[in-house]
């Protein structure tokens, strides 16, 4: 892959996306935006993806948005007629749509989009060095990347006003006790605490198991009501039970040997997914 | 009561559902299944039961679906044409409607079913033996029991996420420090704390005011503005408020003297219930 | 302002609202109900208030309602036709519309009215002498003032279950450690805090962004999907975007000064607010 603002590395079936503008603190621009979805639609496209880590080069995770442009940085002149859609937001929902677990190893600073952009990560791992601003108070706008979906499902809805009207940047410790960040690590201990995870979500796993449940909690998240569940996970039971994975799952734990299951989520999705309608801009 | 698979057992108002196939672990069963239903649908009915608490007979709480299908064991081959509907959520979506307080008293093994049917009950408590799974991506299925709508409700969508990559079969102390237990107790205390905990819920308290309180609460939880919940408590207030109980609940309070409130649950409900439309599958 | 039941302090841009009947333990009336309502009009509507913070007069916060009506407290005769509607209800729905940041300092008792108008507040703080008691199963009621949503949004459904069942009376340490207050202070040590809090919440912000931040945290905690917070959000930060808010944050970061916002919320708010349908009662 030929990204310029992104590493994209994968071993061992688990992709490493690094946020790579180590001169700006990896401070996020259009450029970034587009290549971190590509990479994304990739690392879906790929059946030897199996999970997913972000962390950053050098000393920061990513600053936030490139305050390059000075006062005028938030004052966008569309091309196009209506509503400039917020590039965080874009970013976000294409993770929540995401069909491998995404795992946030946050190696140091984390502003703005830098810290909204984790909101929409599955798991959130920390460095020592990490440090979090939820700062839209403190640059006179809003907060983005649809935090305020995201955020308070996370950590409560007092804990996301505490942090969007103070605007403060505060440690991974505060991040790890109020509930945002797993685990705190130090420094060196950090991306091999994610791999390690991410190991454990694809070894001896559905990956079609994974990716429906990924799509089925984040989505229910949302529901009004569990005969929403009920509804699709009726028919994710009827349709996996069928598959060759559940014949190994089932086999494999009564043999109790290792399974070895043969579903693609490129291919053996079940024929119903995906379920939910799309939800469009307007 | 006449069941073959639970023991149903009622002792000054609080009945133990206890999950009766020892030799099989207690694994789920389409006859336990109806079995527990059946239960819930006489608890619901009998005003002697003022609360419920489910365990498991010998050594495990439920070890899951009964795999004695082999591979084919979730293959259904439905009779009536359309999706057959999953068995573990036709049981959750059942204690959602239940009218009386509904604990988990986990004394060993919880998987697969075993651990979402716990998700839809109110509070958990756990014997230091305990240990839980959310194995579906280790049997090539998806989260079922609508549980991809209770479990990220109860302990957050990130454990949950996590919770049902791995797949991993984690100790009581790991579900207590996730917010999905309570308290976690030794083997023999069990019992009696979860006789206590319901006890607290029906000494006292007015049968109807807890048996709305619970309808209000969980289906509020997936409510979209707090005015569903002002519209359904205004008329709580308003109707409950010209009780019996209303009348004995301040009186008692004023007296400074215990309270004994005549409201049943079987005739006494406010006019306005249910409130909610059903919902139908499809 | 002329108020018989509340005071009304505003001090270094944090007022104070403190509810004021301490010889009957500031027990909650039809009078308090309308003033509180009042005082968060007077308050949104002047700029010079930043944050606003609720407490009580004497050694209670709010004892609940007023039980001067003996048995026939909750006994309601509507004048009108229809069905009356819940006070705590319209008090805790006008602070979820409230553009300025919400703090409760409980000092003492907080039972029935006095627990639930805190659950729409955005931060919790206690004193040591603090309790806390949803108390509707011990007066034959039902949860009002919308709690049925707040409340399982801001401590998990299990623990407002619990609390709602047994009706008990708890003291400020189970408060904290179930996460329905952030912070327990020795009693002469909690007005400063929430001091200290709210100041930190209006020096060197953007009110404007603040007052947006709440807005969309609070509506967004009941939305469906991500994409309800995308299209407000890439609203908000297009038209926050060409304030002279965002100017002056961006700009006092370059140049590490502090920062003097000069956006108003009585007329500076994105001319899109509100996004949102009032939701009628009915």
């Amino acid at each position: 892959m030929d990204f310029k603002t992104i590493l994209y590395d994968v071993q061992d079936g688990i992709l490493t996306i690094t946020l790579n503008r180590p001169e700006r603190l990896n401070a996020f621009n259009n450029a970034m935006r587009d290549e971190v979805i590509a990479a994304l639609d990739a690392a879906d496209a790929d059946d030897e993806v199996k999970a997913i880590i972000f962390t950053g080069a050098g000393r920061a995770f990513c600053a936030g948005a490139d305050l390059g442009g000075g006062g005028d940085t938030f004052n966008y002149k569309p091309k196009d007629p209506g509503i400039p859609r917020d590039g965080g937001g874009l970013l976000t929902l294409r993770i929540f749509e995401c069909l491998k677990p995404v795992i946030s190893a946050c190696n140091g600073a984390a502003v703005g989009i830098g810290a909204t952009m984790q909101c929409a990560m599955d798991i959130r791992l920390a460095s020592e060095n990490a440090k979090y601003g939820f700062v839209f108070s403190k640059r006179g706008i809003v907060p983005e990347a649809a935090s305020s979906w995201f955020l308070p499902r996370v950590v409560g809805i007092s804990t996301a006003l505490e942090w969007t009207f103070s605007g403060r940047v505060f440690p991974a410790d505060e991040a790890r006790s109020r509930g945002f960040v797993r685990t705190v690590y130090p420094a060196d201990e950090l991306m091999p605490a994610a791999r390690a995870l991410a190991k454990e979500f694809c070894n001896e796993t559905s990956a079609v198991s994974v990716a429906m449940a990924r799509q089925m909690m984040w989505k229910m998240l949302g529901a009004d009501h569990p005969m929403e569940a009920h509804q699709i996970d009726s028919r994710g039971v009827y349709f996996t039970g069928k598959s060759e994975d559940a014949q190994e799952g089932v086999k494999s734990f009564l043999e109790k040997r290792p399974a070895n299951y043969p579903g693609k989520v490129s291919s053996d999705m079940p024929e119903f997914f995906p379920w939910w309608e799309p939800r469009d801009f307007n």
